[in-house]
């Protein structure tokens, strides 16, 4: 098979990105040869630039363009609550609700033993030096729920117990437009453990 | 919302592509700010040379770093036979099967009068200077089984009569795996159709 090689080699590496595969990898390659110059120089520099000027906020570890990043440096959001997450991404996730107006701290994964990641790892004395310098009365511990999530969180209770501020999980319970006949009975078990009094 | 700058605009830029929607867009975003330097590197640098180094063969219109592709300059290539096809991912499609050995003609689209695209648009007068220039023994027809393609084999053919040289079409019919119960009717038609003498 005769294929130009620097198609070959766009190929190659764009099907190393996750869920990119050869298929999707070829008819991106296609598409960006055949975009104008302008869209392809957009493309090239944004992916640029977010390896060159994204660095981690020096507070929370979220993403950030300066030394701390938007959310840590706002007046409009209250400070005295800091809701942990694993990555990135669950920063995002969160922000889309609009329903959250505290800080963030992000760990930058969860403990698991079998992949060698143990406290030290994980961002987590930089949370205690947070609260030890005052002003934080609730952490919401919002690890995504599975064994390593709930390890982890069982952990950073235990450390942060020590201290006189509330801790608390977000909730666990049907998914909202969920069905209960379609639900794993793990979330079912959930919904009723965790039901509220009307 | 607060997400950074450079990430949002990455995202951006990446769910303007083809099948990446805004989901995907911030999956590889994420992914690339993650990944080491190096692989980032390679990636932006093949992206760039794809632009930058890919020219469209002089002969043939398939892709090409020189100016003629590595295919019309193969001696191994049986130059008396011309594949005519609508678009580079054609050409790539039809090397994969290693099944054909001759030459390809890029017509680099279909007749479409709705899209205004007109003989004049593609390289139809290409074709015929290569024929004219003697030496092929036969062009094989290979567009899309659909109306365009149909419409625009049709005018080659047309064309290409007035010439001494085998025309041919390739066949259409149940794909190989295929199950007859599935098959649509136009496809069944055509497979009775086009049936050959055992």
């Amino acid at each position: 098979m005769l294929i130009a090689e620097p198609l070959q080699r766009a190929i190659d590496e764009l099907s190393k990105l996750p869920s990119i595969g050869k298929k999707t990898a070829q008819r991106l390659a296609l598409h960006i040869l055949k975009s104008d110059e302008n869209s392809v120089n957009a493309l090239l520099q944004a992916l640029s630039d977010l390896k060159t000027k994204i660095k981690f906020c020096s507070e929370c570890f979220n993403l950030s363009v300066e030394e701390k990043c938007d959310i840590c440096k706002s007046p409009k959001r209250d400070h005295s609550m800091i809701c942990v997450v694993e990555e990135v991404s669950d920063v995002i996730a969160i922000e889309k609700t609009n329903e959250y107006n505290g800080l963030y701290h992000v760990l930058g994964g969860v403990l698991n033993p079998l992949a060698n990641i143990t406290p030290e790892n994980l961002h987590i004395k930089e949370l205690i030096s947070r609260i030890e310098k005052g002003g934080v009365n609730e952490v919401i511990l919002a690890l995504n729920p599975d064994t390593e999530g709930d390890t982890t969180s069982l952990y950073l209770l235990k450390i942060l117990k020590e201290y006189p501020i509330k801790i608390s999980r977000i909730a666990r319970g049907l998914p909202i437009g969920g069905d209960l006949e379609f639900a794993d009975p793990a979330t079912i078990g959930r919904a009723f453990l965790g039901r509220i009094t009307l």
